[in-house]
């Protein structure tokens, strides 16, 4: 990652491949030099460079004689664009061809070709955004739920960074007040009253720990809600994990372009994302080295928000029920449970009624399916639906996506304890203030008032190329 | 397809799948009422409706109360717009919930999905092209390689429809004159020199003449050059083609988004596509039908513009060159034809020197390699990239790409043998007439002039949605 912004730079903003059309960008100070370069307007009088902000042009790029296209070329000015700095944008028709020609070609006029979020990266260097509104728009790219998009957008306009404005300038004023004491140390006097400091301090922790435990629903917001199909051997946890993403795969393959990887074990369902953590593989385990099977299929369930626990309906009722309720005690008050009784039509309708209404007497959420037949999966999903929907945060709560972000909340936690330590420990106003200090920087580390290199480094390397 | 201009239409311009940004396009008379409906400018003021062509607008997308991403809207105003009508293009953040979610809102705010090629359509509905050009905006979107491009860019800017315009208003000015002739019917009177008209039908023919012979070149511009293997069984033809088409792949990665099924035997060299015509699978058949199998081989051989002949640099000499030479007048002169002396690393230096030296003595273009080793390919390369070069058009002329231009010449062509036939049995006017109007009207199908719903569909189906 090179963070010299003197030179112009360019990269094709559209997705990859072949379209109607494509669109290259390009900033800094020479971009309207360089495009005047290679573009012909189509009507003739002033040249692009006297053109005013925000209008539009029609006409060829060439390259020597050759017309290497027509193309629309759309003009803003610093500090009024994305990058704060003059941004051309070009849109040519979308061969991948001409989308190579024209890199090149610009290239060659003088433009070096962008690093991946690049141009946010001026955006944040030029201070029209912060770090986390810049991370937020890398989120808001990778979207692929609605619940995604929501809370990428909000970061995006400033959520958690008014947030945490707002701690800070707390903060600031107190170590103002605390630093002030320093000057007049030979006449012990206090200007920041003690009590109010520890007030104030608690009341930012408990902000943090709000925060904080957002993280968890943050993390499933962005990489899909964690569920775990759960329950004996031959219960038919794959046959339904398998009813499940095979349901999906006709949905991904409508919204193209996202990573196989991160799509490999995830259905998107009434605009969320659920990931399902596979326990299947632990089966062949279980039978030699029990224990530690088990073990291994609860640190995954642990993880889950959801657990799908499958009962086989052949089993009788007293079985089942027992199993079930000796199931739900390892799970936290945080986690939702659904226990399916599959294999619904090997039963009997009498026996699968019983269980059920003995199950939810119990204050179980309970359903019977037979995932091989594929019996009542759709009202498995609208469970699930409501269940992510249920877990999901408000319209306009602030959340944290970002495990860099819930690393640098736990390190200014960890300050501000220290201040309240010092606090009980009557510690001096200077000795205060290099703690309170410290947790105002890890607060700014989320913001990028505080960030080095490395960071910046790490978080644009992964933006897309062209953003 | 549907003709239906009266509605608004929209759809993603851009590639599919996720990017830094992606276009929906609007165009219609409701265009910019639907975006303002939807549209929240940053800056309050005018309303879009008040804005001038040709500017663009940065504001938020909304949804009832819910903001679904910060855009950029540019105007377009009827005629002076790609479609002639009111056009908008949206620039949205690229991820592929947001083109989902505006998308639908556009079309629950009044805007019908576009079908493939339906805003280039209404372009042509309205004037501002004419077919040919259509048909090139789809070509040059299209377009693989340089050569592609430029063709496709030179038909777009009327390169055909401009040669095409001068053979029809010749014709139209004759078929005045002959028709005047009727209304002097009894005077027996000829406006139309019979000398004259004889001339310039021959001229004529002769233009299309030159069109059509065009129609192989343009074919292989648009679809790659046709080259072939040839050659004995276990020569090393199979190990070649994998060969030449390995050293592509990384090279056709990189240019994403080409259609999988085209590019399956197509590699890509100095900005041309060659496409190998397999005649690998017929080796089974060659021993057993022996005649049936060299039947099918030469079949294949005929399409081609290049053939590769491969000979084993393990045989003698004499029947080396007796083989090439035999092969040889298989071919007819418009095909190139290059001799490789395949698994030179298998037969002495000497031996080899001696084969090519009698072979370029002979006429022919020579080249020893090691299909296996990979000696030598990147010659064969140079080779196949100048003999590519020399069969490709010059700069400015006019080729024909599409099999239904070739066609329309071949028939208007049909229509002008008549009336020569005619001339010589002096016929008169009226009849001469007739023929005349259908050579007009064939020629008349290429721009559009004459044109048929069914006809229109099909063109309009193959292009790209968006555009």
């Amino acid at each position: 990652m090179t963070f010299d912004t003197t030179q112009t730079i360019v990269a094709i903003a559209t997705p990859p491949g072949m379209g109607a059309i494509a669109v290259l960008r390009l900033s800094g100070e020479r971009s309207l030099e360089i495009t005047s370069s290679v573009f012909r307007p189509a009507k003739k009088g002033k040249s692009l460079k006297e053109q005013k902000a925000y209008t539009i042009h029609y006409g060829s790029i060439i390259d020597g004689d050759r017309e290497v296209d027509q193309v629309l070329v759309s003009l803003f000015r610093a500090p009024h664009s994305y990058t704060g700095e003059d941004v051309v944008e070009i849109s040519c028709h979308g061969s991948t061809v001409i989308q190579q020609q024209l890199l090149e070609l610009l290239v060659r006029h003088g433009a070096r070709l962008a690093q991946p979020g690049e141009f946010t990266l001026r955006a944040f260097m030029n201070g029209k955004i912060d770090l986390s509104q810049a991370e937020a728009i890398a989120d808001l790219i990778a979207s692929t739920s609605e619940t995604a998009r929501r809370v990428a957008l909000n970061q995006m306009r400033g959520g958690i960074s008014n947030k945490l404005a707002v701690l800070r300038n707390e903060l600031l004023r107190f170590t103002a007040l605390v630093e002030l004491e320093l000057d007049f140390s030979e006449e012990d006097v206090e200007f920041a009253n003690r009590g109010e400091l520890e007030a104030l301090i608690n009341s930012i922790i408990s902000e943090i720990d709000k925060l904080s435990a957002s993280f968890s629903q943050g993390n499933a917001i962005k990489m899909g809600i964690p569920v775990t199909i759960a329950g004996k051997p031959n219960v038919g946890k794959s046959t339904l994990l398998n009813r499940l993403l095979n349901e999906e795969k006709a949905i991904v393959s409508e919204i193209a372009g996202t990573t196989r990887d991160a799509i490999e074990d995830t259905i998107h369902l009434g605009g969320i994302n659920f990931r399902f953590i596979d326990t299947a593989g632990l089966r062949q385990t279980t039978d030699t080295i029990e224990s530690i099977g088990i073990e291994r299929a609860f640190v995954k369930i642990e993880k889950a928000r959801i657990v799908l626990y499958l009962a086989d309906a052949q089993a009788n009722l007293d079985e089942i029920i027992s199993e079930v309720e000796d199931f739900a005690t390892k799970l936290s008050p945080s986690q939702n449970l659904i226990v399916l009784v599959n294999k619904e039509d090997k039963s009997t309708q009498a026996h699968v009624e019983e269980v059920l209404s003995e199950l939810t007497g119990k204050g179980f959420s309970a359903l019977a399916l037979s995932a091989k037949a594929g019996h009542n999966i759709e009202q498995l999903q609208q469970l699930l639906i409501a269940m992510g929907k249920a877990d999901m945060p408000e319209n306009e709560d602030v959340v944290v996506t970002s495990i860099r972000h819930y690393n640098a909340l736990q390190s200014a936690r960890a300050s501000l304890v220290q201040v309240l330590n010092g606090l009980q420990a009557n510690l001096s106003g200077d000795l205060l203030a290099i703690d309170i200090h410290q947790a105002i920087d890890y607060l700014g580390e989320i913001t990028g008032e505080i960030s080095n290199d490395e960071v910046l480094g790490f978080i644009f390397s992964k933006f897309c190329i062209g953003k």
